[in-house]
């Protein structure tokens, strides 16, 4: 997608020797609200056929993507929990995912109640690089007895293993931005 | 708003004796977006002449509204982080808030260069009880010398302390749906 890419290029900025692309002026701490409706828009041309049912994303930085998404598709968007809330009664699906960015392990959870073996979920999130998160979700659909229509990712570092070892799981992955290299000496290099 | 009160009367859930009112299946787990989007309309309606620049929440159940209340006012969307990630480099407005969903106390952090002495600064947050995330978040904004708006909130439990607190201070608090009393015999009374 050019003008998430062109965003990058513009307003991203590479951190810790390349190991750190912060996009927190638009994406996922400041929010270009406008951005966000062409991301979903281009999320429902690519899954628009799919029947989805439910869109499945994950607390905190996936959730206006999917809200903002969700008005295209048409159905309810389930954010998964990454704590143990007073507001969850028993039953939940849980799955463990270790987070790159705060650097722990975390449980997430969704109530079983809001996911059905009859849906249709597509997975969204702000970033695929290892690809915990998606895998933690992708865990929750499947404990559900749900069919897994794929996954929409805003920014995919395709140099990290996450997006080849999910797609080699036969799930289909759209990343509106594929970032093959980056450094801070010479930028974002996209796929 | 009516439609968020006869919605809260229909699917909200009230646990723990009358001190927890879930309204999961449609605000704040799995979230019904036309019902997102009417409340950000009523949002705009409300605040619309107030020249707001920037809508500021807290991760995570507001940056939802806050998202689809941001497509009407058409201005950039920040949530407040809870924890230091390795995404946010030094400069920071931060303040103290107390969970009573978590039972605990955690920093809540907004970068400096999102929130500017210029920007007139409207809060979104789902839920307003004790007060506490939304006194974090008027913290930040006086931290930052930005003019505060006012506070746009989905439901306010009008029994506890908070609102009145905040309102106490001159600042312009719209809840919604305001609960006088809520018990698990009784259900929920509006005020």
């Amino acid at each position: 997608m050019k003008l998430l890419e062109e965003r990058i290029q513009k307003d991203g900025k590479i951190r810790d020797g390349g190991a750190v692309l912060k996009v927190d002026s638009f994406l996922n701490h400041q929010i270009d609200v406008e951005l966000y409706n062409e991301i979903g828009k281009e999320f429902f041309r690519l899954f628009g056929d799919e029947k989805v049912t439910k869109i499945l994303t994950i607390e905190a930085s996936g959730i206006g993507i999917a809200c903002i998404a969700g008005q295209y598709f048409d159905v309810p968007v389930i954010f998964a929990k990454k704590s143990k809330t007073k507001n969850i009664d028993g039953g939940v699906y849980t799955a463990q995912v270790e987070s790159f960015t705060h650097g722990r392990i975390y449980d997430i959870m969704v109530a079983r109640e809001f996911l059905l073996p009859t849906d249709r979920v597509l997975l969204i999130d702000d970033f695929l690089a290892n690809g915990a998160a998606l895998e933690g979700l992708i865990q929750i659909v499947r404990g559900a007895g749900a069919t897994l229509v794929g996954a929409g990712i805003c920014v995919e570092k395709a140099f990290q293993p996450g997006g080849e070892r999910i797609r080699s799981q036969g799930i289909r992955v759209e990343s509106l931005a594929r970032i093959r290299s980056m450094s801070e000496e010479k930028g974002v290099e996209f796929c």
